[in-house]
C-alpha cells in the first residue's frame, strides 16, 4: 500500500506563495526602498531610482499603447546611455523581448537580425543612422523607429517619426507594468556573432536573468550601493546581466558612450567608481595608460575581466595600480558570466606574478550556474584534474538559454547529451579550476603535435613590446599547419619579427614557436575580442601567396 | 489572425537549462570550490566544507538505507551542534523533510508534533532524553530513534538503538544524494508555538529556502567567508535560513550549545566572529554584559536582531560597543526573516539615539520576498504612509510557506484575500518603513481608546532599571481594559512599582500609563520571545482576585 505523501496534499502553489522570478522586481524594490539614490549618472543627466522606475514604466506603457506585448521583439541600437539601461526594464515590463544590437555590425547583419527577430520596434541612436538606414532599406516590413538623439553623441539623421523622449512623454510613469506570467518567459534575445553562417538568436528567460543578477553580486562579493562604470557594452549579453544586478544592488550606473582610457580613469576618479567590467583590451588600456591619467584614484576599484582569456601581465599591471581583478568566463548562451576565478583566501600570500597567474584561469562555476564541467566531447566523461588532459567546457542548468530562436536544429546540437557545449577546450587544474587551452577551432596541429595557441600567445605577451597577440594556424605543405602570430606592439616600441620569434623559441618547444609573425593592428569585435577568423583568413592568404611564389 | 509567439516554440525547459532551485546546491558548490575552508567549529571539532559534504551524504544515504525518502519526516531535537547543521542538508538530500523541534517544549507538545508529522526518524540529543522519553511513550508508532551523545553536553540516557556517529559510519560519503524533482518539494516543517490550540506545521519549499539563503546575504550585505556564531536556535525557522546561507557564503559556523553571554563574547574574540543573530534578549545580554567580558573584541561584529521588536536602548548600547546592528522582521510562515530595516546611507550622520530609533523599525521587504504591505484587514487596501494609521502586515510570494500541514482550513484563513496575514499590527512611516505597533491580540482598548502596548513598553525600557518589559490588557470593570505591565529589572536595581508608574505618566498620555506594574522574571519562549499570553492570563487572574476582594 502506498501511503499518500502528506506534503503533496493541499499545499499547492498559489499567488500568496509563488510569483515568477524576474529581475523586474529588483527595480520595483529598489525604487521603493532607495527612491532618492542615484541610479544613473550620464554627463549632466542624473536619475534617481525613483526616476528610473518612472521612465521605465513610461517606456513600457508607451510600448503597450503602440500595440507591443508578449511575443514581440523590441530591438535597440544604442551606446551605453541611460536609454539602453531603461530598455532592460521597460521592454520586458511591456511583456516584450529586448534585442540589444551590436552597434559595430554592418547593415546586412542588422537587417538580418531585425527580420529574423520580427522586431516590431527599433530604438536607435542617431550615431548609427547611416548603418541603420541601410538596414531598414533592406527590410520588407519596417518596424516602428524611435530615435535616441543624445546631446552627448556625434549627432546624425533621425530615421523615425518620434524621438525617445517624446515617446516616453506619452507613457504613464505610474503604469504598473506586466509581470511575466511564467518565469520561463523570454526577456532578451542576443545574437551571437558566429564565425560562419547566419547569427544565432540566443533567447534568455526571466528566471535566468534573476539568477545571474544575484550571482553577479555574490560571486563578485559586491557590496550594496556599488558605483559601476559602463565600460562593457550593454549589448554584450545584456551587459553580463549587470543592469539587473545594479537594480538588486541599489547601485549607481555611470554611463559612457565609448571607452577612452583617459575618460574612463577620469570618471573613476570623479564618481569614485568601485566596479567595472570589460574585455581584456579594456583593462589593458587602463593598465598601460599614462601615469598622470591615473593620479588621484585612491579608492579600491574592482574589475571583472572576461570575454577572452586575459593575458597574465595585464592582470599583474592592474594589481600594481591597486585594482582588484577577477576573471569571469562564459558565453552568450549561458547569460554571459557563468564561471568565475573565485579567489582563495590563501592566494593573498602569493607574490604578484603568482597571484596574477592564478587569477588568469577561468575558474569554477557561478553560484547559480548549477553545472560546469570539462568533458571528453565523445564520451561526456569528465577529464582528470591533471592540468594536461584537454576536454570541452560544458554547462547546464538555470543560467542556460532557452535555446536559439527559430533554430531547433542548432538548439538540439548545442544541448546534445544533456549539456550545453561551449566549444572551448580546457584542462582542469588539480585544485578544480578550469583553464582554457583553446577554442576548438584554434588548435594548431603541426607535424602531428597539438599546439595550444593560448600558450604561444602567453609567451608573446611576456615580451615588453607586445600589447596584444593572436596565434592562428597557417597551412603548411610540410607540417600541415604551423603557428602564425599577429602582434600589436605598444606605442613607440621598436621590435622586429626575428626578435619576437627568438623570444618564443627561447621559451617554447621549437615546434610551438611561430614561423611567421605579422606586426600591426589586430581586428577586434565590438566587445574587444580579437577576430581570429579574419586572422586565419589572412594566414591562409599569406600561405597561398608563398606557395604561388615557390611555384607549388 | 493570431500570430504564434516565436519565443514559445521549441524553447522549452529541459535538463540543460532548468534544474529545481534548492539550497543543497550551495553545499555542493562550496565543497567543490572551497573544500579546505572551515565549515563548522565546535569545541575541538573542526569540519571543512569537504568533511561537511561527506557527513551530510553519509546521513542522507544512511537515511535512505533505512527506508526514508520523499514524503517522510525526520525530526531532530538538538542543540546548536554540528549534527543539527548537517540535518539541514542530509535530511533533504535523502528526499525527506526536516522537522527541527523546539527543545524547550514539553513531552505532550513533542508527542503531538511527532505524531502529526508522522516522523519516521527522530534524531535526539541525550540532554533532552527525559522529555523525549516521555513523548515517545505517548506515541502509537515509535520512530527510528538516533541519539546524539555529545561529549560537550550534560549527558543523558540513550533512547535509541544507534547513536548518530555510528549511523553516519554506515552511510556513504560519496553518495550523490537526491536532488528534489521539483523546487516546490517540501524541505522543512516548523511548528508554530501558537497561543491557542494545537501547533500548526508550517511547510517550507526548496525554492523558498534557496531564495531566503541568498536574500540573507544580500539584505545583510554579508561578505563571503563570514564567521557566524550560532546564538540563534537552529530550530527557529531553520535558524532563519542561515545554515543554507552559510553554505552559499562559504562561511564558517561556530556552534554553541547554549547562549551564555560570557561564552558568546569569548567565542567572538577567539574565532573573530563577524556575524550573529538572535532575539532581543540575546543582544541585551551582550549589551549589558560586564565590560571585562567584552575586552579584546576589536573587529567589526554584525548582529541581526529579530523575533520581537527590539528595545531602542539595546540597539544603542550595542552600537556603543562598536557592533553594527540590523533589525529583521518576519515569522515562521515567511521563512523567518522577510523584512529588514535596510539602512539608508544618510543615517550614518545621525546621532546614536536617532540612529537606534531608525533601526528600531521593522523596515522593508527582503529582496526575495516580493510583496509586503500594511493593509486594512477589512478592505485589503494599503494604509497611508502617515506613521499613525494602523493596519496588518501582510506578505506574498516566493518566501511564503506552502501552507500548514494537514490543515487546509488554517491555510485558507492565513492566505485569505491573496495575502499571508501576519497578525501583526503596524504603521507605515512616511519613508515607507513599517513599524510594528502591536500584535493584533495585544491591542489594549481602554475607555474606547486604543493603546499600543509597544509604545508603553518603549517608555518603560527608557527607565535605567528596566531590563525587559511587557504590557498586556487587564480586564477592568470601569474602563474595559487597562494596561498592566510586567517588568524585569537589571540586577541590583532597586525600583518600586510607584516609581515606574510615575515614570510612565510623566511620558505618556495618562490613560496609557499602566495601572499596575508587576516586578519579576518574565516567562519567555525558547527563542527569547516574551510569552504575553501567559502574562495576559496572570493579568486576568489578578483582576478576578481584585474583583472578588472588592465584592463585585
Amino acid at each position: 500500500m502506498v501511503r499518500p505523501d502528506p506534503y503533496a496534499i493541499g499545499l499547492d502553489r498559489n499567488p500568496v506563495n509563488f510569483v515568477p522570478l524576474t529581475p523586474l522586481s529588483f527595480l520595483a524594490r529598489t525604487a521603493e526602498v532607495y527612491p532618492e539614490r542615484a541610479a544613473v549618472i550620464y554627463g549632466d543627466r542624473r536619475y534617481t531610482w525613483s526616476h528610473m522606475l518612472g521612465r521605465c514604466r513610461r517606456l513600457a506603457s508607451a510600448l503597450n499603447a503602440a500595440g507591443i506585448g508578449v511575443g514581440d521583439t523590441v530591438a535597440v541600437m544604442a551606446a551605453n546611455t541611460p536609454e539602453m539601461l531603461e530598455a532592460h526594464f521597460g521592454v520586458p515590463m511591456s511583456g516584450a523581448v529586448l534585442n540589444a544590437l551590436n552597434v559595430r555590425l554592418d547593415a546586412r547583419a542588422i537587417a538580418f537580425m531585425l527580420a529574423h527577430a520580427e522586431a516590431k520596434v527599433l530604438i536607435t541612436d542617431t550615431e548609427y543612422s547611416a548603418t541603420v538606414g541601410q538596414a531598414l532599406a533592406l527590410l520588407d516590413t519596417r518596424p516602428l523607429v524611435i530615435d535616441i538623439d543624445d546631446a552627448l553623441g556625434p549627432g546624425g539623421e533621425r530615421l523615425g517619426r518620434i524621438d525617445y523622449e517624446a515617446f516616453l512623454a506619452g507613457g504613464d510613469p505610474d503604469w504598473d507594468g506586466r509581470q511575466p506570467q511564467d518565469e520561463w518567459q523570454a526577456i532578451a534575445l542576443n545574437y551571437t556573432s558566429g564565425t560562419t553562417g547566419n547569427p544565432k538568436g540566443v533567447v534568455y528567460h526571466h528566471r535566468g536573468a534573476y539568477l545571474v543578477a544575484l550571482s553577479n553580486m555574490i560571486d563578485w562579493n559586491m557590496p550594496r550601493h556599488s558605483v559601476y562604470l559602463w565600460t562593457l557594452p550593454l549589448f554584450h549579453c545584456n551587459g553580463w546581466g549587470f543592469p539587473w544586478t545594479l537594480a538588486a544592488n541599489a547601485g549607481t550606473s555611470v554611463c559612457l558612450r565609448r571607452v577612452d582610457p583617459q575618460r574612463v580613469l577620469a570618471a573613476m576618479r570623479e564618481h569614485r567608481v568601485t566596479h567595472y567590467c570589460g574585455a581584456p583590451v579594456v583593462h589593458a588600456m587602463l593598465a598601460y595608460a599614462p601615469e598622470e591619467w591615473k593620479r588621484g584614484i585612491e579608492h579600491r576599484v574592482h574589475g571583472l575581466i572576461g570575454g577572452a582569456p586575459p593575458p597574465v601581465p595585464v592582470i599583474e599591471a592592474l594589481q600594481r595600480m591597486g585594482f582588484d581583478i577577477t576573471q569571469i568566463y562564459g558565453l552568450t548562451e549561458v547569460f554571459g558570466p557563468a564561471a568565475v576565478c573565485a579567489e582563495q583566501p590563501e592566494w593573498q600570500s602569493l607574490d604578484a606574478a603568482a597571484l596574477a597567474e592564478r587569477k588568469g584561469r577561468q575558474g569554477v562555476r557561478y553560484t547559480a550556474q548549477e553545472g560546469m564541467a570539462v568533458l571528453d566531447p565523445a564520451t561526456l566523461q569528465p577529464v582528470p584534474r591533471d592540468g594536461r588532459t584537454v576536454g570541452e567546457i560544458m554547462f547546464r542548468c538555470n543560467m542556460t538559454m532557452k535555446g536559439y530562436l527559430k533554430n531547433p536544429q542548432a538548439t538540439a546540437e548545442a544541448f546534445a547529451g544533456g549539456w550545453f557545449h561551449s566549444g572551448d577546450l580546457a584542462v582542469v587544474q588539480p585544485d578544480g579550476y578550469v583553464q582554457i587551452r583553446d577554442r576548438s577551432k584554434d588548435v594548431i596541429i603541426s607535424g602531428g603535435e597539438n599546439i595550444n595557441s593560448v600558450e604561444v600567445e602567453e609567451v608573446l605577451y611576456q615580451h615588453p613590446a607586445v600589447r596584444a597577440a593572436a596565434v592562428v594556424a597557417c597551412p603548411d605543405p610540410k607540417w600541415g599547419e604551423t603557428p602564425c602570430a599577429f602582434v600589436e606592439v605598444v606605442e613607440g616600441a621598436a621590435v622586429t619579427e626575428a626578435e619576437l620569434i627568438g623570444h618564443c623559441r627561447a621559451r617554447l618547444a621549437h615546434f610551438k614557436a611561430p614561423k611567421k609573425i605579422v606586426i600591426g593592428a589586430l581586428p577586434k569585435t565590438a566587445t574587444g575580442k580579437i577576430q581570429k577568423f579574419l586572422l586565419r583568413e589572412r594566414a591562409r592568404a599569406m600561405a597561398a601567396e608563398g606557395d604561388r611564389r615557390a611555384g607549388l
